[in-house]
């Protein structure tokens, strides 16, 4: 089997993988890079999890995830932001460890309003706060933070960060290369800003990572895992493709999908499955088809 | 029983109920004001429905709804028009029946991406053609269409408008009384930029009509059944009803809530608990409390 070089697998479409299968099934169906979720990490441990990144060859694209900040000073805080801490060293280690061209990104998502609260825009203060805590240890770890702007459905309980614009506007304080953005078609297709805000953060250089993911109609009971395959639903890979190469993004390329249905699925068919939707409607928009060598000449 | 004087219930909240009921219903709960659906108003006939209106003694303070006209030029496209023209006629009766100080207002709902298609900026456009079709006829009518922005989870089968934003640059180049703007809390609680927006819409002039309902996690299985009695959820009510205040608002403000419990409950019960939650976190926020003879000062 064979992957576009610029594809990612992110493990949460093969959620119910250890981190052992996800490399094997990621390798075999000849992806060259794998997006990591800190779970499946942490039962390995931090140390045997990076050798493992490490024999398979596979460039590592980012750690999901960190973040979920939102609350008022206080204990619970206080355990976040270290947790975030540690968060910022495993991306640290893990992107050390996986092939070269590996990026070390860790996506944050910002949590919902505290639980009792109808404070949103306190919420959202709270979010540039923690930034301005862990951007040294991002830095001094030479980690950039991608804070993930993710759907309105999600706002109250998972994320009070929207919008590519207010994602951009809460890293403009720091350097591009310590706080950056995620565009992930699924949570910013809807924006009638999207385009021109991908077209800002490529100016601000502030585009982390870059996923691919679909939207379709009816939604499922449960919203969470309403992602399709890229060409099941109804988002417009050219545009959001096109915008995005044309900043001069160079970096791989995430699926991420959080669906039942593709849970259940074997996970080599669920592999080669992405790999084919992405085929079809997100390279033939990407600026230099076989992108590997570009890739390749970022550092990890 | 009593409701705060600037209180309307949209019959949608009690969507059982025939027009004849919600009259009856609204009156004996004390409201001075009744938003109206289509449907009921189709079942009775618009010549009895304003009849019956008239007899109420109740202010009318929309028609809910027209648009759905984001389908490519052709005969379904005629067809949507017709229906949008037919629908401002029967608002203009329908504010000519009801009490003094009732506002000839239609809701316009955009409609999604055509099946099939995945053209969501050629959908949005289309819905700029449309209005420029259908605003001669409301202005002949007297007639404010109410351009309302929809939360972006029904962006691809409902609504391709989806910030307050949006809607405002939609109506920008028609006569603020011709075309406005719908501001509906569970929509637009959400984005970073509404009360800017709210602002905006009142220097333009363009606020038709706010409606309140509140937002709360999880969503249910529908999400279209999503909406709360204010209070019930994490909208800031003081925020937005303050906002909108600012501007110099002064029309009634309509209840309207789609969700399956309160659809179960007797529609008397439901009429008291709308009003009683809209006195806790709507009314004190308002900028004079006992408002009608500022909304009376409004012709229809």
């Amino acid at each position: 089997m064979s992957a576009h070089p610029r594809l990612s697998l992110n493990q949460a479409t093969i959620k119910h993988a250890t981190l052992d299968e996800a490399l094997q099934v990621t390798a075999e169906a000849g992806y060259q890079a794998i997006g990591l979720w800190r779970e499946p990490v942490a039962e390995l441990g931090l140390e045997q999890a990076a050798r493992r990144l490490g024999s398979s060859g596979l460039r590592f694209t980012s750690l999901c995830r960190a973040g979920f900040f939102t609350m008022p000073e206080g204990p619970e805080r206080r355990a976040s932001i270290d947790d975030n801490r540690r968060a910022i060293e495993e991306t640290a280690t893990l992107a050390a460890a996986g092939a070269p061209g590996s990026t070390a990104v860790l996506v944050l998502v910002a949590g919902g309003i505290p639980a009792g609260s109808s404070d949103l825009i306190g919420a959202r203060a709270r979010v540039a706060d923690a930034l301005a805590e862990l951007a040294p240890d991002a830095e001094a770890g030479g980690v950039q933070l991608a804070i993930e702007p993710l759907h309105p459905m999600y706002v109250s309980d998972r994320a009070v960060v929207s919008t590519l614009k207010q994602a951009l506007d809460l890293a403009a304080p720091f350097a591009p290369e310590v706080v950056g953005v995620e565009v992930d078609t699924f949570h910013v297709w809807w924006d009638p800003e999207a385009l021109d805000q991908i077209a800002r953060a490529g100016r601000e250089g502030r585009i982390a990572s870059y996923q691919v993911c679909d939207w379709k109609a009816p939604l499922p009971a449960d919203v969470l895992l309403a992602r399709h395959y890229p060409g099941d639903g109804v988002v417009d890979f050219a545009s959001f493709t096109e915008a995005v190469e044309a900043t001069g993004y160079d970096r791989d390329i995430e699926v991420e999908l959080f669906n039942a249905e593709i849970w259940a699925t074997p996970f080599a068919e669920v592999a080669d499955r992405t790999a084919a939707s992405f085929d079809a409607v997100v390279a033939p928009h990407l600026a230099k088809a076989p992108a590997t060598s570009s890739a390749l000449s970022r550092g990890a």
